[in-house]
């Protein structure tokens, strides 16, 4: 046995439950699971490393099911601001200024502090997401569902009033997907990498494109990562093109394109009947509370939607807004945000956000045959928390297990001491073996400054309100 | 000199903004600040403690304006569970079963927690508070302010129907509002102690017996301290006993109890304009936000009191339900709950949350004189906050400081690592100094178990939401 994991509470999300083992071991072997259940019996004499999870809980890698983790770099450079400029005028006279390097390393960013959150598997939904895998997550061996941006307008939108409709440029929109039917070819085979088709949002890219998108996700067995319902500046272009009482869902289902295929991002602007009918259609949703929050002041529809059996996960989307990759921090925010939407102090109750981190992520990405939940056989990606600190004490089990609802609500993600992905110990005790962080500090403070400092003037000619808030002495 | 805090970045809300101060020092001498401004020209060779603040965020240490921290030992007890349940189903059947020396130690649990995460001051609401501020406070050197709570129903009221109109017992409110004189009594030259009156809502206590602590707050110069307006049980009973039209701020207002002297915790059963004339007559409000979100699902006003003038802090509640007396995570959930409540990004920014846990809550408390900024003259209640975590990172000073969003937005709390409260170091590098919390955290586990052991009948026959979840294998 290579790992052991011992005397530990197992959440193992076996079954319709939590499936929650007292007194429990789980063991490792060659990068799978090989055990799962009570100590008694359990001989790990043999094992050649032994963790001891007394008063730890064990379960599943955390899955984050939508990030764009490059633009980490970019943390605390928007937010507090109106929707309508967080793109044009917050974010993008910051990111202009970054180079390929810059992204990579933000990546880096974002992922570590993912990791060291538990996170064991990360959707990357980006431009050039091949970069990513081979520079960052094969180096580290840590499990990717990489999806290639495909859209066909690009930044030439930005001067654009939001009622002109886009122009569709298909040689950038071809080249995109062959960028796309790349990444397939070089990592279909590669067990820590997972692709995903992505056509950004249905105001960027047109229906012709989206189809073959289809044809060949088909033809891959695989899935469509698209953002879906983003709010406003979407319905304008929608409404725009395809008629006033247009809307995207509607749009999709008339298309074919609402399907078991399909991951739905955000879907903050879908009402209840769309939702319903994406449900049916077995579409999955992603949701970003923090972000969706932060950025648009909106609760997504993530408690609706699996209240009507539709299955959903979490994802982080980008550090500036939300502020953070951590999804301890995200299923606290889901879950107290989907209670003040419904005014319903039941909705979305701690055990339901562990499952949406877990399993759940691994349904909507298509990976639940291999993660998401504790069962021999599947590849082991595996946490434990440590339950000792002040904010967690105290512990009890009977007559009910009070550290359930503090793992949500109660953790802040510094409690993960243990991080294996594939079998392999990636931190142990609350430290990375084999990266050395304080060098990534290091060198992102470095490039943040040379980004912030050469965008300077751009971002003070983009005019936010951020602007003011500095003159006003506040940032 | 007695400490130096050096290199640093100094928030000290001083003036209407953050009053930031880079490359700033601080000094303390015989417990106050004495002095604050750049490192230029501070000599601090000869201060007995030199702090080094070097990417560091120096600050007043943080108010926790409302709070009963006894009930620390259930955390978990009670959350995910339907509002009319939590009180009477979950909470009470667990804390019937607690002792005075447990409500001691819950509430060490309690304040070591919120001192970890950089509170120095705790207003504590609760009965025989001079229990704990004898046999916690004062011991360990922790500012207080101590409301002691009054009310004429008591637990008879957990069999009525909500229609019933609680009866008052007066002489159990002439008995408390003795206690309450006692406590002014021992207290009033205290330098670390302020005092309160505790009139629990005004569906606990006559009219009466409110104008006598009203008269008797005026003669001692104190504050009275009292839950507004908390929902639909109150609603019932205020109408039911004043008139179909009535409120609880109409009937204060029409008695005289709004006024300079009232500081209103909760408030989320208020109108708009019930509030504007609560901050016309100058009342303070603290608010709860992840409390009053995960038991009643509803996010509390302060976004539109604060807009429209008024004094807000910011407060922990109990643990049972929110789950932490962590107040950077609650200055991100007041945050991010108030911008999806006004559906406004730009509502309660980054800047206005770091006032109302420091600056806003000394207002709102009386005690603004001697905390809540860092001013040359002030008691030296400080902390300072680690910028140099990969989750914190990139730090950024140009042309905007990202720390100031990230100190929010991105924060957990663990990166407060020195506390000082009264120009005394208590946690120095993340360490407490003279508090052993292994020893706490241990007992805090042997108490609560033999708690929730003795209350498991008593649980089980109350019959809530979370029992079936037990049994459905959540819990």
């Amino acid at each position: 046995m290579d790992i052991a994991v011992v005397n530990t509470w197992l959440i193992t999300f076996q079954g319709k439950n939590l499936g929650i083992i007292e007194n429990g071991a789980l063991g490792v072997e060659n990068g799978k699971i090989s055990y799962v259940g009570s100590m008694e019996g359990f001989n790990y004499k043999k094992a050649d490393i032994v963790i001891d999870a007394t008063n730890h809980v064990t379960m599943p890698g955390l899955i984050n099911a939508h990030t764009h983790t490059a633009l980490t770099l970019l943390r605390g450079g928007a937010q507090d601001m109106p929707e309508i400029e967080w793109m044009n005028k917050g974010l993008l006279p910051l990111a202009m200024h970054m180079t390929p390097e810059d992204f990579v390393l933000g990546s880096k960013l974002g992922v570590l502090e993912g990791l060291k959150t538990g996170t064991t598997t990360f959707a990357e939904y980006t431009v050039n997401v091949t970069d990513t895998v081979e520079n960052l997550y094969l180096p580290l061996g840590i499990r990717i569902v990489a999806t290639e941006m495909i859209n066909e307008v690009g930044y030439s939108r930005a001067p654009l009033k939001p009622t002109d409709l886009y122009e569709f440029d298909h040689s950038k929109g071809e080249n995109e997907l062959k960028r796309a039917n790349e990444l397939f070819r070089k990592f279909r085979s590669q067990e820590m990498v997972s692709c995903m088709y992505g056509p950004q949002a249905l105001d960027m890219i047109s229906l012709d494109l989206l189809k073959t998108i289809k044809e060949q996700a088909i033809e891959q067995n695989a899935k469509i990562h698209m953002h879906v319902a983003q709010g406003e500046r979407e319905r304008l272009q929608i409404t725009g093109r395809y008629g006033k009482n247009k809307s995207t869902v509607k749009v999709l289902h008339k298309n074919g394109m609402l399907g078991s295929f399909l991951l739905a991002a955000h879907c903050h602007d879908t009402d209840e009947k769309e939702r319903e009918l994406m449900a049916k259609e077995k579409v999955s949703m992603v949701v970003c509370p923090s972000a969706i929050a932060m950025i648009d002041g909106i609760v997504p529809p993530v408690g609706h939607y699996i209240e009507i059996g539709g299955d959903a996960g979490l994802g982080t989307d980008q550090a500036p807004g939300p502020g953070h990759h951590n999804l301890f921090q995200e299923m606290r925010t889901a879950s107290i945000l989907t209670k003040t939407l419904h005014r319903d102090p039941t909705a979305l109750p701690a055990w339901k956000a562990l499952q949406l981190a877990t399993i759940g992520g691994a349904k909507t990405l298509g990976i639940d045959k291999k993660v998401g939940t504790l069962e021999v056989g599947k590849q082991a990606d595996i946490i434990t928390i440590n339950l000792g600190y002040l904010h967690l004490t105290p512990i009890v089990a009977q007559p009910f297990k009070n550290f359930i609802p503090n793992l949500v609500h109660s953790t802040n993600g510094t409690e993960v001491d243990n991080v294996i992905i594939n079998g392999k110990v990636i931190m142990r005790e609350s430290k990375f073996l084999d990266i050395d962080e304080q060098t990534i500090i290091k060198e992102a403070n470095i490039r943040a400054k040379r980004i912030f400092e050469s965008a300077t003037e751009d971002w003070k000619k983009a005019n936010s309100k951020l602007v003011k808030d500095v003159q006003n002495g506040w940032l």
